[in-house]
C-alpha cells in the first residue's frame, strides 16, 4: 500500500521527478531552524528559494542555503521580487550560477515570477510571457507563476513553459482557489492531448482545505509558503498541508459521488419546486 | 512526532476513547470484503452498524458482523431506518443485546437516527429529542444525529446526549457542510463551559475536502459512509478521508493565516473602493 | 405592462392579498419619520409591528402606531421578544385586541416568533410548534417564523400555519440565504400538491442581492427589517429592496439560462479534464 | 424621488451619458420583434450590435438595424467574432462607417472584443491590448471586453481605453461574477485617483441576482445579452434585469449592514469557538 501511494504521489515536472506533490517556499519564517523543521514536516522534497541577495541573506548575515539540506531537497530558484522581464531573466541566471556552485539538481530550472506591483503582488502576464521566451531560449526549464487566465496559461505553454502555475488567489491572501472554473479551463487547455503536462496551483493557500480543494480539481501539485510560515503553529500546519495534499490527490483519483439535493434525487436540481403561480 | 499526532487524533466520546477522529459506516458497499478493506484504509477504530435485521443480513444470508473484526473495532450500533421514537428505542435495545452477545465495548452506546421520511432522510428533531430522553433514562450513551439547528442541538445536549452530530447536508447528498455558520453556533452552544463536549459532523460528506472543511471549523470528528462506499474507488477514497481528517484537525489546531483581499491589505475589505459617484 | 407586473407581484397569505411581495418591519429606525418614509419607498402594503409594550412606545412616549398610516398598510402583529409559547400566545392576543381597536384588517393574523435566547435570536422550533397549535385553535392565521429545517417547516404547516417563514440566516446577521438547499426542500415539502401555499424568507437579509436570490429560489415573499433600518441610507436601501423583490420574482418566472463552464459546453462539468495520470 | 433615481442611474462613458446602467446586446433572440420588445423592457438606451456582416444580416436577409429604433438607442458597435487584433480593428472601422451612415451617436466608440478561440470565447488579453492601442490612435473611444485580471485591466486603461469591461464569467456561461475579489481589485486599480472611470461587468450574467451582485461591488454598469435572449421568457427577464440593475446600484450607494455570525456578535467571527483541546 505504501508503495502505491508513493507512486500516486510522485510528480514529474520536465526532467525532475518529485516524491511529493507539495512544493514549499522558504520565506517569512521566524527563523531558519523553524523553517527547516517545517520543510521536513511538509513531506516535500522540493523547495523554492528566492535568489535575490536581500532574500538569501538575513539581517544577521546568515545565508539561507546554509540552513537547507541541499542533498535532500531539489531547490527551485525563484525570481520573487522582480517587476520586469529583464530583472527576472537576470535573477534566474544568477540562481543557476548559485545552484551549479552547490551542485544542486535545481540548477536547470526556475520558478518565474514577474510581478506587477508591490501592493498586490499580482503577476504581470505580458512581462511573464516575455521572460519565459528568453529563459526557454537560454535553456531553462521554466515554471511560470501566472494568473488563472486560461488564455495566458496556454500562451505560456506555447512559449515553452515546462509547467504553468496559476494562482488560486493573490500571494499571501489566504483565500484558496477563488475561481475553480478558471482552473478547470486551464486544465482543459493545458492537458489537451498532453495529460501529463504539469499544472500546479501556486499562491493564495490559507489552510489545509484550500490545498485539498485545489488537488481535487485535478491539478498536479500545489506550491505554498505563507500558509505554513505565518500560521500560529507552522509545524502543525506543515503536517496539515502534507495530509491535505495526499487527501486531495487520492480523492481526485477516487471518483467522488455526485452532489444531489438529497440522496434519492437523481440530480442536484431534481425535486426543486418548479410550479409557477397561475 | 508520531505520538504527538496520535494524541491530537484521539477522540473521547463519553466513556469511549477512539484513536481516530473519523467514524465510518458499513452500508452500501458492493460487498463485505470491499467494506472490510475500506474500513481498514480509513484508519478508523470505530464503525457504525445498522441494527435492523434487513440491514445486518444481506441477500445471500451473510451477517455483516461476521465480516468485521470485532476485536479491532468498537461498534457503534445505529438506528438507521427508524421513523419514530418508539421504533428507534426498540432498535437501540436490540443493538445493545447483540453487542453484549459478542462482547463488543459498543454495547453501551448508540447512534440515534430518527428520520422524517424515506425521500430526504432528514432527521425528525422532535422524535429525536423524545427518543434521546428515553434512551438516556435507559442508561445508553446517546450520540444524536441531528439537523444543524443550534437550538435543537442544545436541547439534545440538555436531554443528556453524550454527543450531538449535526448533519453537514442531507444523508448521501455529497454536498459537504452547507451552512458553516450553523455549525459554528452549534459549537458555541455545545462547548460553552464544556470545551471537551464532542461535536461530530454526520452526513453529507462527498469528498475529502468536505471532511477537511468540517474539521477546520473545530468539530471533534466526522462520521461518513456513502462518500467512501459509493466512490468509484472506495479504497482510495478511504485513504483520502483518513488524510483529510488529519489535515483538517491539524489545520484547526495550527491557527491559520487571515483571509485578505491581497497580502498587504490589513483586512479582507481594505482597499475595496468606497468612493461613490458624486 | 404595469398591470401585468402588479398581478405577478401580488401575494396571497390566507385571507389577505398584498400588492407587494415584500413585507417590512418597523423596528430599529433612528426615528419614526424616517421609518415612515422608508416604508413608503419599499413599496410594501404590509408591515409587521412588535406588539410588546416596550416596543410599541418609544422613550419619548410616542406610540409607533401614531406614525403609521393604518388605512394604507395592513399591519402584521408579531411576537418579537417572546421566549416561550405562553408568552407568545399572550402577546398575539394582545395584538389582536389592539388591531381590532384601530380597525386594521391585520387583527386576524399574527407573525409568530418564539425565540430561544437573546444572544442569537434563533427560533425555538418546539415552542413555536406548541404556540402555533394554540393560536390556530384560537382562530388566528399564523405566519410562523422558523429555522430553515424542512421537517420543522412541514410540521408547522401540518399544525395549521397559514404560512411558514424560514430564516435565511440569523435575525440581523445580514448574511442572506445561507442554505439555499434547505429552502429548496422547504418549498418541495410545503408546496407539494399545494403550489399556492405561501413560503416567505424571513430574517437575515443584508442587502438587495440577498432578496433577489431568495426570490429566485421560488419563495413567495421576503420579510426584512434591519437590512433597511440599519443601512447608512435607509431610504435608498428601501428603494433597492423594492427593486430587488421585483427582480427576483420576475427572474424566477422567466426561466433562467443554465450554468455552464463556458457557453459551448453542454453541462457545467463538460470539458472538465477527466484524464487521470497513469 | 424619480429625478433623484434617474440621476443615480445615469452612466457616463467618455462623451456618452446613458440614462440606464444596463447595456444590452442584440444577438441570439428568436426573432427581431422579440428583441425589440426585450430591449424596450430592459430600460436601456444603449445597445451593442455585432458589426460583422454575418451577424447583421439574418438568414432571411433582414438587417438587424432595420428593427432597431436608432433615434432612441445609442448603438455600441462591437467586434464580436474577431480573433485577432487586425480583424478587430478592421471591423471597428466598418462599424464606424455604418453608424456614421445612419447618423447614430455611437459612431465614435466601439466595444472591443478580441477572442482567443471559438470554444470558450475567452478574451485574448494580448491581442486586446494591441487592438486598443491602434483604435485609440485612430480616434475611437474604446470599451474593452477583458478578463477579470486586474493587471490587464490597468494596462488597458493605460493604453487609453475609455472603459474596461471585465468578464464576470465566460460569455454565455450564466455563472455571474465568479471572482468578486478580482473585480474589487480592478475597481481599486482603475478608480485610483479617478473615481468616475467607468468599469462595467460584461459577460457571464445568468439571472437577475448576478446583476445585483455585480452592481453591489461598485461597478458602474453591466452589459449582458444571453441572460435575456435565451431565458424562457425574455420579456420578463428583461424586466427583471432592469430592476436588478437599479437594486444593485441603490444598494451599493446605501451602505449595507455588516455581516455577522448573529446580530449581537460584533464581528463575523466573534463567538466562534476557539477553545482547543488540552
Amino acid at each position: 500500500m505504501a508503495t502505491e501511494i508513493l507512486a500516486e504521489s510522485s510528480l514529474t515536472i520536465g526532467t525532475h521527478t518529485l516524491s511529493s506533490r507539495l512544493i514549499v517556499g522558504t520565506g517569512k519564517y521566524a527563523n531558519y531552524e523553524l523553517m527547516g523543521e517545517a520543510l521536513q514536516r511538509s513531506g516535500t522534497d522540493c523547495i523554492t528559494v528566492a535568489v535575490r541577495r536581500e532574500r538569501l541573506i538575513d539581517a544577521a548575515g546568515n545565508n539561507l542555503l546554509e540552513f537547507i539540506d541541499t542533498q535532500r531537497y531539489t531547490l527551485l530558484p525563484n525570481t520573487a521580487g522582480c517587476f520586469s522581464a529583464e530583472d527576472a531573466v537576470r535573477v534566474a541566471r544568477l540562481g543557476r550560477e548559485i545552484l551549479v556552485g552547490i551542485e544542486n539538481p535545481g540548477a536547470d530550472w526556475v520558478k518565474l515570477e514577474v510581478l506587477s506591483d508591490t501592493k498586490t503582488l499580482l503577476p504581470d502576464p505580458i512581462a511573464t510571457l516575455e521572460a519565459t521566451e528568453k529563459l526557454v531560449a537560454d535553456g531553462f526549464q521554466v515554471l511560470c507563476y501566472s494568473t488563472d487566465d486560461p488564455v495566458v496559461a496556454r500562451r505560456l505553454k506555447e512559449a515553452g513553459a515546462t509547467s504553468v502555475m496559476p494562482a488560486g488567489s493573490p500571494i499571501g491572501s489566504g483565500q484558496g482557489v477563488l475561481n475553480p472554473n478558471n482552473i478547470r479551463i486551464c486544465l482543459e487547455y493545458l492537458k489537451e492531448g498532453d495529460p501529463d503536462y504539469p499544472v500546479i496551483v501556486d499562491a493564495g493557500v490559507g489552510t489545509a482545505s484550500d490545498v485539498t480543494i485545489a488537488m481535487e480539481l485535478g491539478v498536479d501539485g500545489v506550491l505554498l509558503n505563507t500558509g505554513i510560515a505565518h500560521a500560529k503553529d507552522p509545524l502543525k500546519m506543515a503536517d496539515a498541508m502534507r495530509h491535505a495534499t495526499e487527501a486531495g490527490r487520492l480523492a481526485y483519483l477516487s471518483g467522488r459521488i455526485p452532489r444531489k439535493l438529497y440522496a434519492t434525487a437523481s440530480s442536484p436540481d431534481e425535486g426543486v419546486i418548479t410550479s409557477k403561480p397561475r
